[in-house]
């Protein structure tokens, strides 16, 4: 599925332009076009390309399908469709209602849905419906942001480095700036949130200012049996069954202003939101999605695609897959361990799958192979002519040397960072131990986490993991990962882990004594602990966190490396950009990173594989003869009666004579897409997007207009799920849709 | 894949006429049409159908695109099609060159390969390629047939019974007497081979007369990761990618005589062989297969299908399941483990995964639901008669009661016999012991295995048994499954598998001691044994043996009680073949018994699920796209270097512009038919039949036009391996196909 992988390293750039709503505060936004900004619509592939809203007016969509106006869409002045978006935690939203009602995806809602369970009260089986306004549940740890203005920030930002710095420095002076930036906008605009995003490696930067609600809350769930169906098995797969969608609802203080969860909030008022369609698509039909696709990498160098393929998927691929056989082995004999660990194993498994997908991709497709031309052409034009080839001509290989060192220290680090991870006591341990040391700095020189704006978000985190945390689970991982890193031949492993392995490697009394002695298992104790300094916390004599503070020189020499790493690839990458935009002609779109995007298909098949096609619209009759009674294909008695009754509603495709489950379309997505709406021609709700194909999973790569294919799950679903299967007719009502 | 399943039970009836051959000997052979024997052409569903090839002429093939006179196919007085046909231990050959030359498919060759391979001599893995005839390596346990003739015997069988009898004498008395007329035709005709088959149930059986030929050679094979390209990840799927052929040669006596192996024999020559046809079909193409179905159950009652669908289905894909995980770890270390365990998997697995989908399609399709209904129509016409009432009123519930009493005590005799089937050791102790008993009982009365004319076969199985053992995986197999008995609650389970249990299960050292003192792992005293009285092999002491004798009585008891549910069934089945006669019109085609039939049909796609829909050729192209040279999917250097270079030869698709691979299409096929050619409409061989779809394999049961469809590697890929590929060109010669 397409949630946003949060560690996401963001490279891009892109055109700025104002919103209406705060725009006359931001003084420097002027609506120009940034120089760097190439879009020759008629050389672009089809489909490909996820672009800044304020792009959309340059891209005739009407040719393509769209039947209203682009600035019906996007526009400065006035009230428009974007401003019905919504980003929800790392998936997108869309308001379906006056009164704050969001609908997003089922795997988007899943960690509230998950700890609101119980054994006893169990809304991830049984689904949840709120029998009222009073009745919806606060989902802890969510927050809702709606984009309202963005400025280019990119002078005021390089104005902070200059030559005489090392790499790291450099970094640091850098991101120093966006949070100034950030904390004098959110000074100038309280109650909002800012962000700075970097567009371009080393190049340009935007200011975002968010609309920020912190109180939001879940109103209606499926089962997770529909939510989820097909689970693992058929997540990044197409053909697909999945009512992948959830109702959550934004509520506001009684003044209409961002507040923490209050009884006496009330629902929030967007400016707009988005119509639903019940009538839904048909094959061939014009669709767009808006949202905030998370990160491609569409610009790195071929050698950053090989050190993917050689080192770090393969690495993804063995030590998630076996982290997820030892969470599901814990959760075999007992339901509330399984619940604690079912959120993570979905994530888990999300990634090992999609890093698979990508495996195949990179084996098949000729992406590295063209990037390799690419860049063999490029060194040709660099050394046609004595000037660039004075300035640019050693660029390609600064770059390789770069990802030579890091592929050489890839698989230490890698493991270092595994330990922290996937042992959850260590994670508390750690988060509790670095927000310490990083507390006691100035607000501006904290890591991002540790600052005050993001602190309250950490700490809910951090209650989170503690929820999940299943003692003797966490314990037998560990175990295993220390045996694990001790069998390792690695002979850049870290000092400070080899003194921790010989302690506790194979050790089964002293790690049995970690988990009976840490206190850090108590909420409370877990509390306190983000009060004290490093010396304190030492002082505690806590055995997990006494680890930590072992292994925490090795975890620092690491965040100076990745600081000097992103300076260095930070200023080569900002000059492969200046070149590259001499040399090319060609389409350059930039880079997803999480900022609001918009990107439009048709509703399309594909052919996978050698003799097989796969059409693009899914039934109800295919969800049927997919069941077999076992997870993950179980379908709720409920369903298969109203299958057997023909009980569709007014939810049916008029040829298919089914109702329609799901939707194949050839649009541009990535993590974050999750939830976008899949809006028609006419800008209203005919689905909502979810997933990528197995073959499109190589979109974060390189674009293929034969296999890149998004999922959503159709509109018409979503609707006879919600009323005519759950009689939620009230949420049908405050759509406006008429169900009778 | 398609080899045939040696336990079938056969149930069917059909037409008898005479082959040309031997005919004038086989006084009873008449040529007239069996009253029972209904093919209204019209009125049957397209392509259903395996059909005894005397019928053949009555099916107006032309009209489907035959182009050939059906007489050219079979006919009783001049040599024919069939006359180039055999029958390849479980599966189907096809003679293509005057000296004998096979082709077969390469799972059927399987075996032998595997037993001449070495861990220095690994012709599994790198392929065989005889360097002339004389290098042609023997093929033990190898066999050839080749139908040369058949009467309608019924009338002598049926005259062995009286209505005094007791099931279990009535089914020994059909089985005495079938083997006395299969004696008498052999003493008639030496150097042939004599079968009785039951065509329906109770109802009509017919005597074929073979050549039996024992000297079978292997020719050419390609390396098993083109051979088995996909493994048990494709099995039974589609598209496939599979190159499964391989070429054996069939030797005689210098007089032409069937002769057990001798450097001396020379090739055999048939009397006709396959021309091959090097441009092979293209969708839509008429084609059709001859060969040797092993067994379809159409014509069973619902109670049965229930039966598969509820215990025995489920009891074959959990046992084989875990059979196979255990082998295949006991085979990770070592290669040659591996290669012991190699042949016995892949049938495990085979059968593994049919009986999955046999249970999906049990489950998708209503063929359950439309046999009741058609009892239930079947019941009210019984009824409406007072006459018909009397005579056959109860018959469908008496059929039920039996399989009621099947399957109460079905779960302690699966049991039984998994315990001997799995445990190789108890296998041979098993064969030796019953081989005693048996072997003092006249000839006529004994086993089948155990007959003077089959014995040497059971020897050799027995020594390919003792050659596969691997004594520590097969200790701890035995250990397991004992221990699975022991906990599985059991009322029905036999004393005396209670007794070996309380002495055996879970007691590692008394394991340890019977495999450590059993003598039967050595091959010579195998040998002694089988010249033994159960008193002799008593007397050894022998641990494994003396388990066995231990539970004999047990098995006896089984035997027995199968022997009498095979007479009562075959009653209950031929006074249901009457009703059904009096009752219904339609398409009454003979189930598969393992005697010679034709199928046709067309090439031909289909939509195996919602939004899917395969095409019925692949090309090299895809192979190469599946290779991700991870076992199953590993393509040798050669081959991908000849794609790279786009080497092709002549052997390319017109319009695909690749060489095709495998072929699909919607004849109607099952175990047996693995090997068989896949002929044009002219007769000739366009490719080889190896597999169906797993949605096919709800086949046995019921067909399905939109889903049955079965697989064949085609002609072009296996003349381009073993040509082009491989450099074998005098075969490509010797089957006079122009490859310049």
């Amino acid at each position: 599925m397409n949630c946003s992988d949060s560690s996401a390293r963001r490279t891009g750039r892109s055109c700025i332009q104002r919103f209406r709503c705060v725009a006359v505060t931001l003084a420097a936004c002027t609506g120009l076009m940034l120089a760097g900004m190439i879009i020759p619509v008629n050389e672009m592939k089809a489909e490909e390309g996820m672009f800044p809203v304020s792009e959309i007016g340059r891209l005739n969509l009407q040719q393509h399908g769209l039947k209203m106006q682009a600035d019906q869409i996007f526009n400065a002045d006035q009230t428009c469709l974007v401003d019905g978006i919504c980003r929800v935690n790392g998936c997108t939203g869309s308001f379906v209602s006056p009164d704050g009602l969001i609908i997003t995806n089922h795997h988007c809602a899943f960690r509230a849905i998950q700890s609101l369970s119980t054994r006893e009260r169990d809304y991830l089986n049984d689904g949840f419906q709120a029998s009222s306004r009073t009745a919806e549940l606060h989902a802890k740890g969510y927050t809702v942001r709606i984009t309202e203005a963005y400025r280019d920030v990119s002078a005021q930002v390089l104005d902070a480095v200059n030559d005489g710095m090392s790499f790291a420095e450099r970094t640091r002076a850098i991101d120093r700036r966006r949070k100034e930036l950030e904390q004098a906008s959110e000074k100038e605009h309280p109650h909002m949130r800012a962000e700075v995003a970097e567009m371009f490696t080393g190049k340009t930067w935007v200011l975002f200012l968010y609309t920020y609600l912190k109180d939001v809350r879940l109103v209606f769930a499926p089962p997770v049996s529909v939510g989820a169906f097909g689970g693992e098995v058929d997540n990044w797969e197409w053909p697909r069954h999945t009512g992948d969608f959830s109702f959550m609802r934004a509520y506001t203080a009684p003044d209409g202003s961002s507040a923490d969860y209050s009884p006496d909030n009330i629902p929030y008022r967007p400016k707009t939101f988005i119509p639903v369609e019940p009538a839904g698509v048909k094959e061939g039909d014009y669709v767009m999605l808006l949202g905030y696709p998370g990160r491609t990498v569409r610009h790195r160098t071929s050698d950053f695609l090989i050190f993917e393929q050689q080192i770090r998927l393969p690495f993804v691929v063995e030590t998630y897959g076996w982290e997820i056989r030892m969470l599901e082995e814990a959760g075999r004999q007992d339901r509330s361990v399984e619940l604690k660990h079912s959120s993570r194993i979905k994530s888990l498994a999300n990634v090992e799958k999609r890093s698979r997908g990508q495996l195949q991709g990179l084996r098949r497709a000729p992406i590295i192979q063209n990037r390799v031309l690419e860049e063999q052409q490029l060194q040709k034009f660099i050394e046609a002519e004595p000037g660039r080839r004075e300035k640019y001509g050693t660029l390609l290989s600064d770059i390789s040397a770069v990802y030579r060192e890091i592929s050489r220290t890839a698989s230490s680090e890698l493991n270092l960072g595994q330990l922290r991870s996937a042992c959850q006591l260590l994670s508390l341990a750690w988060t509790v131990y670095d927000a310490s040391v990083e507390r006691q700095k100035p607000d501006l020189e904290r890591e991002t986490a540790y600052m005050d704006r993001n602190f309250d978000q950490t700490r809910q985190q951090l209650q989170l993991t503690l929820q999940d945390l299943h003692a003797p689970a966490d314990l037998l991982i560990l175990s295993a990962i220390l045996q694990r890193l001790n069998a390792t031949d690695d002979t850049d492993r870290a000092v400070e882990l080899t003194s921790v392995l010989n302690d506790l490697a194979g050790n089964d009394a002293s790690l049995q004594k970690l988990y009976s002695s840490t206190q850090l298992t108590n909420a409370d104790f877990l509390t306190s602990c983000l009060q004290k300094t490093p010396d304190q916390l030492a002082a505690l004599g806590d055995p997990a966190i006494n680890v930590i503070i072992r292994l925490y020189p090795a975890w620092m020499r690491l965040r100076e490396t990745d600081k000097k790493r992103d300076g260095q690839l930070g200023v080569l990458y900002g000059r492969l950009t200046d070149i590259k935009k001499e040399f090319q002609t060609a389409a350059f779109v930039p880079d997803a990173n999480a900022t609001l995007r918009l990107t439009y298909g048709h509703v399309k098949g594909y052919a996978p594989q050698d003799a097989v096609y796969k059409s693009p619209i899914t039934t109800l009759k295919g969800l049927i003869e997919k069941t077999t009674g076992t997870e993950p294909f179980v379908t709720p008695d409920r369903i298969l009666q109203m299958y057997k009754d023909q009980k569709f509603g007014r939810f049916v495709h008029p040829e298919l004579k089914q109702v329609p489950v799901a939707i194949l379309y050839n649009t541009d997505t990535t993590g974050g897409n999750s939830g976008s709406p899949v809006l028609n021609g006419h800008g209203k709700l005919v689905g909502l997007n979810f997933d990528r194909t197995f073959e499109a999973t190589i979109n974060d790569f390189g674009w293929d207009p034969e296999l890149s294919r998004s999922i959503g799950v159709d509109i018409r679903f979503v609707l006879w799920v919600t009323g005519e299967v759950y009689g939620a007719h009230d949420l049908l009502d405050e759509m406006g849709v008429d169900h009778r």
